[in-house]
Formats: structure tokens, sequence, C-alpha cells
């Protein structure tokens, strides 16, 4: 069995030189968890980033087959770990074993899919423009191009997904699947967990023939650890989930290094949800329960929680929704700084606006109740802060006057990761106009539905407009998002024994190749 | 014939309320030539960004017949404009006949090349997951994604391509053809060419059909207007050629902006050359020619001239590039303030290194001389200063001792847009090492070549990391440039009739889609 050591990850050596401690909280009754760990040292952050430069020389050369089967050895660690990884998860996180078994499904799931997605190998969009000698008034060159891994890179997890989004989540496994060498700051909210998920990573990594320092995992409770990683010069990208707070920070940071990286910060959003007035005739309680359900949804702490939910005056429709609301019952929230935060947003938002309904009062360290508010057009209008992401289990009903009042709302919204909108086939024909506002604040665009579940598909965009992320032509979840860690590399007149298989001319890696723009 | 007017191109309005003149300048001579031009207000740079968005509103949902014809329309208003435009080409930038026609034949080329795809359309990527409602525990949505457009972009044109990569050039084409408004602001450089090509966008703009404000074109030769534009709310991406300083500060600005937007600035490079040994026994004449060629074409003022040529210690090498530099001549230069900086660059260099020779003196006003200077590893490894950009007909040949030299030199060399090699099929085989770092350093990697003519192809790429580019996961030529004014927008369970037709089942464009994950 696994032993959690408390230790820095550092390529395939588990040290710790530090000297301040961080207990990981058990948040149900606030009690530390041994080990102790201890934060990273600066020295143990340099090692780090320079073990996976070196490592970098050699990864991103290798052979496709190599690297897939490494991705796949990291799922069999991670299911090898078993009840080792769900008890801890479940311990440090407050969330059920159900939510535990369905995270770890879906990280390996993802891990696999992505091990598929650089085994068949047509993910690098290899373009083949061939010599043209005859060509006047000057002959064309051959040019060819494919995307390639961009270096080492930093990776900030989310407290809210130990498993998904965290260690072996989509960003780690996006950057290893397109060549790049990950250094990963652990989140204090889940600090044994995300040791086992870093094990899992180094046993696979050793296992597969990886070279050291493909992986490194850092402990800190703080800035500093993760400040020195967007500034080193041989870290070239950098994906975060989180707070908008930490991710502006870590924007502006790498913004201002001597050499600028893309940030990929995920910081989430309110996600509205627009109910259009003919679907409430029929569907008034099935679209309640199933705002309410969204809404305390692993207790709201989902960047996808809707936030928001528009509607125009209708009592049908208001009186559901209370009805559902005083069923729902809150939980224990992830950290004790989320709970505060929580407990303040509410507090903040009852004085500027009335309660349509709360859940029911449970008893336990760290509870959150939910809460559901409600305005008009004019205070959302006026008051900026009810545009502000509240993380928990609470949402804000708007109620409009009419469809103008509802377009012009859809106006004034921020960046967005999702919008929906509810309403028959009908009236969702007529509302063309608001739905192409809607696309143009959001990454994902839900029909009749809520947003809280991101598929993990070729398809998926899990991103959207600042301030929802710092780059909108990214996703973090499915397949594309392997092109965050990416650029594409071209050859002009490369001799063709030295071309990469990718781009040979017989195709010897079968995969789907682009002949003067056309895929043949 | 077209008039030249000297007012700003606004939408479909010809206009000019400002008081502040600017005349356009005979490089030749440094005569102004008439008319005079007036620097746009801030009311008319704020007029031209409100028109672009509400052009976008329109045009963003247009289809792609319609848009493909509005940019034939441009080729065609281009052509006919014949030597209205050849005549103000060569007034302005001192540049040949010959050059303005090629240039001209290469815009149009371009033009008709984003017709073409956006006519045929796959470039939207279009993916689509089927919902599989039978999926256990739960049924999986119906997820569709495709690239959109981004919003109005800002363009900043070059000094040394007054077609090609200027008003009517390669950034405002992509943008136009990803179905984003432009608004241009003028290259001081070439200020009648500038409205001419403005005027050629917006008769195309009217013939067919497009909406008031697709286009625009702004006058200054200050940053008034440059920054105003970057920061202003309504601006969703900026593209810019040109310097280091310039392309820094308008990146810098769009970071800092309340909502930052991606900056595409295309900022030259050393396009450092490695010539291998082997190949100088045969070849040492034909590489002199051609680099020398290749640093003095268009007086040196490209973005990919080689300003680096790196050797083994070689006396028939050293012998040959002597010969030909003696030999070339050199031209009138674009502006006074790029011979300025020329003159003093080549000043400042002769004070830090062996001049290697000369070309002819030509006399003439603005007249630059093509300089070739030589130093050693030692010498390159310790002064920055010389792995800068000198504008203009001048390179540096950097003697190295031996390979380990040459691949040291390699290492240090910061982000460029190009990298070439010139050496026999044996001993590129043999520096996999050499070719590997310079992968790193570049977007194109040219072999037995120099780097300076740039094909516009699909598989090009003209980019490379910072300090070339301010994104390395972009290119400004070739196909892929649309793609830096696109975002994927995601569609989850819309229902089929409202679909995008780039998104529904029965696939009425025929366009390539991909079903999870693989093309059909």
């Amino acid at each position: 069995m696994m032993n959690i050591e408390g230790k820095n990850v550092i390529g395939f050596s588990n040290l710790s030189n530090g000297t301040v401690g961080i207990w990981a909280i058990n948040p149900t009754t606030g009690d530390p968890i041994p080990p102790l760990f201890f934060k990273s040292t600066p020295q143990e952050c340099e090692k780090a980033v320079v073990l996976a430069a070196e490592a970098f020389a050699t990864y991103r050369k290798m052979n496709r087959e190599k690297k897939s089967a490494f991705l796949d050895q990291i799922a069999i660690e991670i299911e090898e770990m078993g009840d080792t990884l769900l008890d801890r998860y479940t311990q440090e996180s407050g969330l059920p074993r159900g939510r535990a078994e369905g995270e770890r499904a879906r990280t390996v799931a993802q891990i696999r899919l992505f091990a598929q997605l650089i085994k068949e190998g047509s993910w690098v969009r290899a373009q083949i423009d061939p010599a043209d000698k005859k060509r006047k008034p000057l002959p064309k060159a051959d040019i060819r191009s494919m995307e390639q891994a961009i270096g080492p890179v930093a990776v900030f997890g989310a407290s809210n997904f130990p498993l998904a989004f965290s260690v072996a989540g989509g960003d780690t496994i996006a950057a290893l699947a397109a060549g790049c060498p990950v250094v990963f700051k652990a989140h204090p909210a889940h600090l044994g967990t995300s040791e086992l998920a870093a094990k899992a990573i180094q046993q696979a990594a050793q296992k597969s023939g990886m070279p050291d320092g493909i992986f490194s995992l850092l402990i800190d409770d703080a800035v500093t650890i993760g400040q020195q990683l967007v500034k080193h010069p041989l870290i070239k990208a950098v994906a975060f989930t989180g707070s908008f707070t930490g991710g502006k920070a870590i924007f502006d940071a790498a913004m201002a290094r001597p050499e600028p990286i893309p940030v990929y910060a995920e910081m989430g959003s309110i996600n509205p949800v627009f109910v259009l007035p003919e679907i409430i005739e029929s569907k008034a309680e099935q679209i309640a329960e199933q705002f309410v359900a969204a809404v305390t949804l692993g207790v709201g702490q989902f960047c996808t929680n809707p936030g928001l939910l528009v509607v125009q005056k209708n009592q049908k429709m208001i009186a559901a929704l209370q009805d559902k609301i005083g069923q729902t019952e809150g939980g224990v929230m992830l950290t004790k700084s989320i709970f505060e935060q929580y407990d303040k947003s509410v507090k903040d938002r009852k004085k500027q606006v009335a309660l349509l309904g709360t859940g029911l009062r449970i008893e336990g360290h760290q509870t959150a109740r939910p809460h559901v508010f409600m305005t008009d057009f004019a205070t959302f209008a006026k008051k900026n802060q009810l545009h502000e992401e509240v993380f928990g289990p609470s949402s804000l009903v708007v109620v409009v006057q009419d469809e103008q009042e509802m377009t012009e709302l859809a106006k004034l919204l921020k960046g967005q990761l999702t919008c929906s909108i509810h309403g028959t086939d009908e009236e969702l024909a007529a509302h063309t106009g608001l739905i192409d506002i809607l696309e143009q604040k959001a990454g994902r665009l839900v029909f009749n539905g809520f947003p809280t579940g991101v598929e993990v598909t070729p398809a998926m965009v899990h991103g959207g407009p600042f301030p929802a992320t710092t780059d909108a032509r990214s996703t973090s979840v499915g397949t594309q998002s392997i092109y965050r860690f990416t650029r594409r590399i071209c050859y002009q007149d490369k001799p063709g024994a030295l071309l990469p298989d990718e781009l040979k001319d017989k195709n010897p890696l079968k995969i789907k190749q682009q002949i003067n723009g056309i895929i043949a």
C-alpha cells in the first residue's frame, strides 16, 4: 500500500528539505490529518524546473506509442491505489464516497482518452504543401508543418476536483500528451490526495521508461512557490483552475516576464440560465427542480454552478423554485476559507437583494446552507457585485419585465464559461437574437439543460471570454485542450529522411495529413 | 481614376476633422507628396470602432458565399486601381516597379486564397459528438463546436510591405475571413498607398452588400490613435507587424486592459543561418552569393532578413563572402527614421566587431550601403547587442571554432521567425542535435536555403517564440493565420434546426466534419 510521506515528488525522488509545516485538514471536523507536509523550498522548486527542462529534451521527441503507454500506465496506477486514494480523497474533501468514485472514473477515462488521441496521432495536424519546381517566377519550396510541444508547463490544481482537475487531472494530462513535462503546485486543500496522484504518475513514468523530471509535485499554501514557477525562464506555459484573484495574479506575473508565456487560467463564472416564458407553462416544476439540483450539486462548489437564473415574471415559476429550494440540503465545504468566503458573500447578498428561499439547515462543521436570492433587472444592472460569482450553493433569480429586459441583461454579462437557455423549439427559434448575444459571451451554450456536467469529449469547450478564463481561444476539458501546450513548427525543404514520421510523404503512421490544405 | 484625398476611411464615409497635417514623403528625394493627410481625431477613432462593433453583429453570421465574394471583390478592386496604386507605391516606398507588381500579385493571391478557404468552409473545424441517451450512469449530451469570429480587430501595418503586410494585407484579410471587422491604423510610411487600398476594401464592401463599418482606416504618425484602439473595450484582438519596441508597447497595453485581449505582434528577428563544414567544399560560392542576395534584398528591409551567419573557420567561405559582398548594391531606405536607425546601428557595430566587407557605394538620398561584419563566438556570446536585429542590409558572420561552439551559439539564441541550416544530406543527418535546438527557437526551419521568401500556403508558419512574436502559437502568413481571430463556440443539445449549417447532421455545406473526434 502506498504511503503518504508529506514530501515533494521531484522527478523520481521524494524529498523534503523544508522546515515550515502544513497540515492537511479534515473539513468535516477541522482536525489535521497526518502526516505533516513541508512547504517546498526555493531550491526544491528550482530543481523540479531544471529537471523538467532536461526531461523535455528527450520527451518532446519520444514516439507516440511510448507516450501513450505512459499515460495508460498512469490510469492503471491510479486505479490500483484503490481505497488508499479514495479514503484520503473523502477525508480531505468532505465529499462523499460516490463522488470520489465518480471523479476517479472521470479522471482515468480522461487519461485514456488522451492516451488514445496521441496513439492515433492525427492530432498534430500534419500539413504538407509539396514543392513545385516549375512554378514561375520562382520555384515553390516544400513546406510542411505540425504541432510540437511548447516546453515545461507549470500547473495549479483546483480545490474542488481533487482528482479530475488536480495532480493527474486534465491540465497535467493534456500537457504530458502534448509532450511537455509538468511541474505541479499541490492545492493545500488536498495535499495527501495530491501526493498519491503524483506518486501514481511517478511510478508510471519509471515503469514506462520516461526521463526523470517529467513530472514533479511541489507543496505550498501561499504564493511563493507559485510565483517562482510562473516567473522561471524554463517554464513555457501555465495552466490554472481556481479563483479570479489567483488566476489574474498569475496572468499578470506571466505577462510581466522578460519573455511572456501563455497562461490558461480558468477562473469560473456565474453561468447564467435564461428561461423563456412558454416552456414554463409545461415545465416549471422540472426546471425548478433541475436548477436547484445544479445549484447545490457538490455543495455548489463547481465552476459551472448556475449563479444566475433569468426569468420573466411568472408566479408559477417562482412558486416552483421556492418549493424546491426548501427541500435542498447543503453540506460540508471544502476548506475553511471557502466556507468563510461563502458565509460572507451570502451575508453581503442579503443586504442587497431579497431572499427567495433557503435549504434545510444541517448541523456540522463548516456546513453551508443553500441560498437563492431574487431581484429585478434594474437592481442587477446597477449593482456590480451581483455579477460576481458566489462560490457555493447560492444563486440569484433575476425577474425581468419582458423580453427586452432579458436581452438587455444578456448584453450586460461578462465573459462566462457557459450560458444556458430553456425554451420550447418554437420560442428558441424566435429568440435567435438572444442566442446570438449569449454565444458571444460564453464558451458553451446549453439548451434546455444545466451547465454542471462537462462532457470530456473532442468537441467540448470548457473555456470562455475573460474573466471566465484568461484565454478565450482555449478549452481546459476535452481533447482540444492539448493545443494549449503546443505551437506549430514549419520545415522548409527538409530532406525527406529527416522529416518526422508525421510529415513523411509515405505517411508511415497512417494519420490524417493535409496536402495543400486538403485532408486526404 | 481613384483620387487620394488625405482623409480617414471610416466605414462607407471618407472624412477628416483633424487639424494636424502629415505629409507622405518620397524617400528618394525627401520631398512631400500631395495631398496633405490629417491625423485622426479621438472622435474619428471612436466612430470607427463603434461602427465596427455594429458591423460585427451582422457580419459574424453572414454566409460563406457572401463573405468569400467580398474578399474576391477586394482583389478585383486592387487590380483595377492599376497604375494609380503602383505609382503611388513606388513614390512612397522608393521600391522599384517590379517589386510593386510582385507584391500586388502576392497580395491579391493571398486574398483569393482566403476567399477560397472560407468558401470551402472546412476551416471552422466542425466537431460533432452526438448524444448517447443510453449511456450509464448519465446519458451523454449532444456536444458540437466550431470556430467563430472573435470580434472587431485592430491592425497595424508594416512599413516594409506597403501592400502585402499593410491595409489589404494578410492580417486584415485573415480577420475579415474569420468574420471580424477591421480598424486599421495606416503606416505613415505609405499613407497614399494605404488610402487607396482602404478604398478598394470600401468599394468592395459596398458592392458586396457588407455592413457599413466592416473596415476603417485611421491616420496617425504617433502612438495616440494606436493606443486608443488597443485600449478600446470593443476591440477584441490586435495584429501588428513592425519593431520590437512598437509591438511590445502594444502588447503591454493590451495585457493591462481590464479585459486583456490577444495581441499578435510580429516583431522580426535575426534569422540565423548555420552552414555546416562539408557543404562548403562544393558550395561556398553559391551559399555566399545567395546569402548576400538575401541580406540585400529589398535593401535588407525584411523581417526574415538573415542577420546572422554561423560558420566554422573556413577561408574558402570567408573569401567567397567577401567577394560577393563587394559586388552588392544598397538602395533607398523606406523612411528617414529607418535610414537614421540603420546608420546608427552600423556605426555602433563597427565599434564592436570587425567589418568583413561593404557593398558598392551608391549616391542618393537616404541610401543605405550593405555591411557585413565578422566576429568570433566569445564576442557574440558576450555582447547582447549583437543578438539584436539591424533593420537594413547588414549581417554578422560568426566564425566558430568547432561543432560544439556552433551548438552553444544555437542555445544562446532568442526566439526567431526562422532558422536556416546548410549541409549535405549526410551532415544534416549527423546534426540532429543542432536541428533539435533550432526547432525550439524558431517558427520555420529552412534547409539549404534562405528565409527571405515566405510562401503563402496552408502549412506556412510565419511566427515564432518571443521576441520574434508575442504569440508563438500563431502565424501571420498562410491560411492558419485565420485562427488568430477566432475562438471555439460549443453547443450542448441545441435543436437541430437552429444549429449553424456547419454543425448540422446532414452536413449541407459538405465540409469536413469530425464525428467523435474522427474526420469522416
